[in-house]
């Protein structure tokens, strides 16, 4: 099984809401700063021009966040990142958040790799080779 | 089949990315706020104080979205809502963003009625008859 | 004295913190909300492109906030802008929060008007002359 | 003279906006950011409760920026973080924003030491003495 690429977040007080806990809309936010940190450990783009001068972004297609226990100003969250799917066009990637023994949150979001042509319309491509193969080796493939 | 609650959200200029859309994680937020607008119009509070002092809220248990279409900077977003599950515990909130004809995203949230004991711990608690009265008037029973 | 274009804002629950209050970097979003809906009443652009394919916009220079009072969830803020200055290349406005009687905050924003060359990097240029005109309608010019 | 605080903060993808570039709002949130860590490097406490129940917190009393060259999506932004002045009652904070050789944005906010009695009405106190002597060893004297 592959191992989970782990990043952490300290709580900011700005991402507090007046209940004293997280607001629930920062783990999106905190998702794609773990996705982002992985992409760099692989040294790929979220967002780049190719040689031929194409620009590629990843937009989102799908996100979702269950929420088991609240995170507090000044707490240091682990967020474990895992490849649960990848095709030619798409990533799929899994989240937990823990704060020491305590499970917060578990998320997964589906990303689709689209290249921006002059007129500006997203368009659904197939990933550059280094990028399917880099994307691969996080992939977990059931096995041990 | 219940009428669904209709909100607008014009696209502000810090909801966008570098990539020219709105970034993903606001749609959560946009949830949020067409969904406080519900309660509003329901004479129903998000977060108050009973008369016996007690404090509660409406933590988040889920939340989901799907992106069909991306929004830009000063659109007019239409954000319907539907209630689609209501328990004596729970309320479950389906959305839809459309731009004119243009389905941009669908979403899901559930949230817990929960009130906060003196010790803060949040504890999940039936919600006030006027509560689940009124939530299950838009509750879409999938009748006529 | 030219009249202050007023606009209002509700609180959203997401922009409360911990404190139980509006978090203060809010103020600078609201005080472009403002602003953008200020030139939106006067037909203008903040992010545009010319008849000659020239792409502009109206990145800040300074922004500053007082804070007098603190707003809380679902308060109601009246937000007014005055033009306290307007040369051929920047604007500086000026914003009073009030809720109710209560004075919030108050605030002022430098902006310069600026072309984006396909190198992207931000040139200041000279203001088209329907933006100097109707910009400066709102210009309080301390008389009567 | 006293040594700057430094820390250092990679732009995050949902920190830009249309331009291409930082939304000036987000410096607020790095200030704020810069300063907890200060505190935290200190011993102390932005938001707590004193041995006897009483609850303190720093609310803003005015924060302010200037912006001299755009920050972009993964620049690693230094910030450095001054006291410039220290009262029983308040504390100013000085921030200079770089990325290598490039001044970004230079900013100062105004802090004031409250607590908060049982009816939730911030109201101004000294601050305890270890925040006083904590605080002035940042403090920049303009000596040597």
């Amino acid at each position: 099984m592959a191992q989970p690429f782990v990043t952490t977040h300290r709580v900011e007080f700005f991402e507090t809401d007046l209940a004293g806990i997280v607001h629930f809309a920062n783990y999106y936010r905190f998702m794609e700063m773990a996705e982002h940190s992985f992409f760099r450990s692989l040294g790929l783009k979220i967002h780049d021009t190719l040689p031929d001068g194409t620009v590629f972004g990843w937009p989102r297609v799908s996100a979702t966040c269950s929420f088991n226990s609240p995170a507090r100003y000044e707490d240091e969250v682990e967020i474990r990142v895992t490849v649960i799917r990848r095709t030619q066009r798409s990533l799929t990637t899994a989240y937990e958040f823990r704060r020491g023994d305590t499970l917060l949150a578990t998320g997964e979001m589906k990303t689709a790799y689209c290249i921006v042509p002059a007129d500006g319309k997203l368009q659904s491509a197939d990933m550059p080779a280094e990028y399917f193969e880099r994307l691969g080796r996080g992939l977990d493939t059931g096995g041990d």
